[in-house]
């Protein structure tokens, strides 16, 4: 198949109409009306899944490939507070990926984006040796929540679980993957799910805002030290997640270790200093600096080691 | 060095301030106010360079790199008549691209960005086996101008050169690179320059517009199938580029052919029925089908072949 009818077979499967969208695929560029609503903020991320870095052919299907790109980009925009608005997205296909894979990649990413309310309305592809999507997302919002701004007083909270992505890819590294009882385990890596109302909730009252998609003590690490304060994480609200200790048991994995380590759930974490619909209390911002972890044996400093991609 | 610090090190080269940008590298995403003026749209693509396929490391400097993967993607937003606001730049590198190399692909990309008034806001960066560099670039105007408008009695306007970056492409392929004659040839190819203000000019006036990357024929191609109509373009006026005969002359290549099928100029050819600033006349919109070229020996029909990556 041509460029032209590759690149139309992805438009077919990804058109949908959204507000503000004036021109989608087919032409140089996407033309939007400066933003849905007149008085919002733009939030623009672009993220990368690359084969053999962030996923294994093997691990999940084509669809899973192509809505995990989709959903992981549109963290960071969730991140800020702000709901994904449309995204682009730009394809490197080696010559062993077939038109019809292409076409069940095109399907996830449509299936995150009717899920996000988001379409992708533009895009490149290219040939290449690794298979690769780039995916910038526009978001709006009416204030962006970031990274710094943690309080002395505030509480942490999340949204969402953490720790059982990192298991389901356990399992498959492992070859588990036919266990029942890593079933949500598997799901949560292959799709994780977007915290979108969560997002929206959070925007006018959290005072930083990240996603978890290094590792809980990692990410949190970033908002404490942007933040300039120390933030104390409270093992027991970990351990409050009957999934994630049911996966880590059926792996013989410490749940805490998994919920402070494992990443790509995309979980959100805010300091915030009232409660907010869709997140549970999981610790607290205080005076000083790093990160620690409370338990019945007392605190233990956390070293903020999570995915690097250099290290 | 590690991820954050790879950040660190290009955020530290890539921000400047530019309007309406109210975050830039550094957190989740990038925070815009939505549009540095108010009233205009915005416009919105994605590129993507990919080493092997899009150039070769041995034929152009790192930040030779840098420079042409934003001009190629800011092209795009340039053909809809927009201004580049700002862009978001994704990273995969290979082990054997050292922190020094990706340093002087940030300063390329820096000097396209000064060039085009764009800064780079943010981006990703990601360990894989090829280089690769998207660009996600957002324009603005008041009127995007599409492929599809070019209307009967049209005038065809370029502004820009085509064919001279493909003569240096030429040139790299056959171990010519030395030849002074071709030196503007390689400067084109390598260092692809912006067309900004003839976007501006064009934007009130044109009904059609592209960008030429894949070539002349197969881009005029696209701007005929899109408005329904037929496109002639003079060999003669093809032929009053001085520096397009000289090179394609050192190269014993005929000056048309490389004018016709050579892309990556980034060149902007418009449909307009009034002459603007900046563009000079090559051809004239007719009622029907097809590309063709008109010259002594008559008319003769162009097929619209040009680069395609999976032809």
């Amino acid at each position: 198949m041509s460029e032209g009818a590759r690149i139309s077979q992805l438009a077919g499967l990804l058109a949908f109409d959204a507000p503000g969208i004036e021109l989608g695929i087919g032409d140089d560029a996407a033309v939007l009306t400066s933003g849905p609503n007149g008085d919002r903020k733009l939030v623009w991320t672009i993220d990368e899944q690359v084969e053999e870095v962030h996923f294994r052919r093997d691990f999940l299907s084509w669809s899973d490939v192509g809505w995990r790109s989709y959903v992981a980009a549109a963290s960071d925009v969730a991140a800020m507070g702000a709901v994904p608005w449309c995204a682009l997205s730009a394809i490197v296909l080696p010559s062993d990926v077939s038109d019809q894979d292409l076409g069940e990649i095109g399907c996830g990413q449509r299936d995150a984006a009717m899920a996000l309310g988001a379409p992708i309305i533009g895009g490149n592809l290219s040939r290449g040796r690794s298979l690769t999507i780039a995916t910038a997302v526009l978001g709006t919002c009416v204030r962006a929540v970031r990274r710094v701004g943690a309080c002395d007083g505030d509480g942490l909270w999340l949204a969402g679980s953490v720790g059982i992505a990192r298991a389901g890819l356990e399992a498959l590294l492992r070859g588990l993957g036919e266990q029942t009882r890593l079933a949500p385990a598997l799901a949560a890596w292959r799709r994780p799910r977007p915290y979108i109302a969560e997002a929206v909730a959070m925007g006018p009252s959290a005072h930083a805002a990240i996603d978890v998609s290094d590792g809980l003590a990692c990410d949190v690490g970033h908002m404490a030290s942007a933040s300039g304060v120390r933030i104390v994480i409270e093992e027991a609200a970990l351990l409050a997640d009957p999934v994630l200790c049911d996966v880590a048991d059926a792996l013989g994995q410490r749940a805490s270790d998994l919920a402070l380590y494992g990443g790509e759930d995309y979980a959100i974490v805010i300091a915030s200093d009232v409660d907010v619909a869709g997140f549970r209390r999981i610790g607290s911002v205080r005076v000083g600096s790093g990160v620690a972890l409370a338990s019945c044996d007392g605190l233990r400093e956390l070293e903020p080691k999570g995915f690097d991609h250099f290290g």
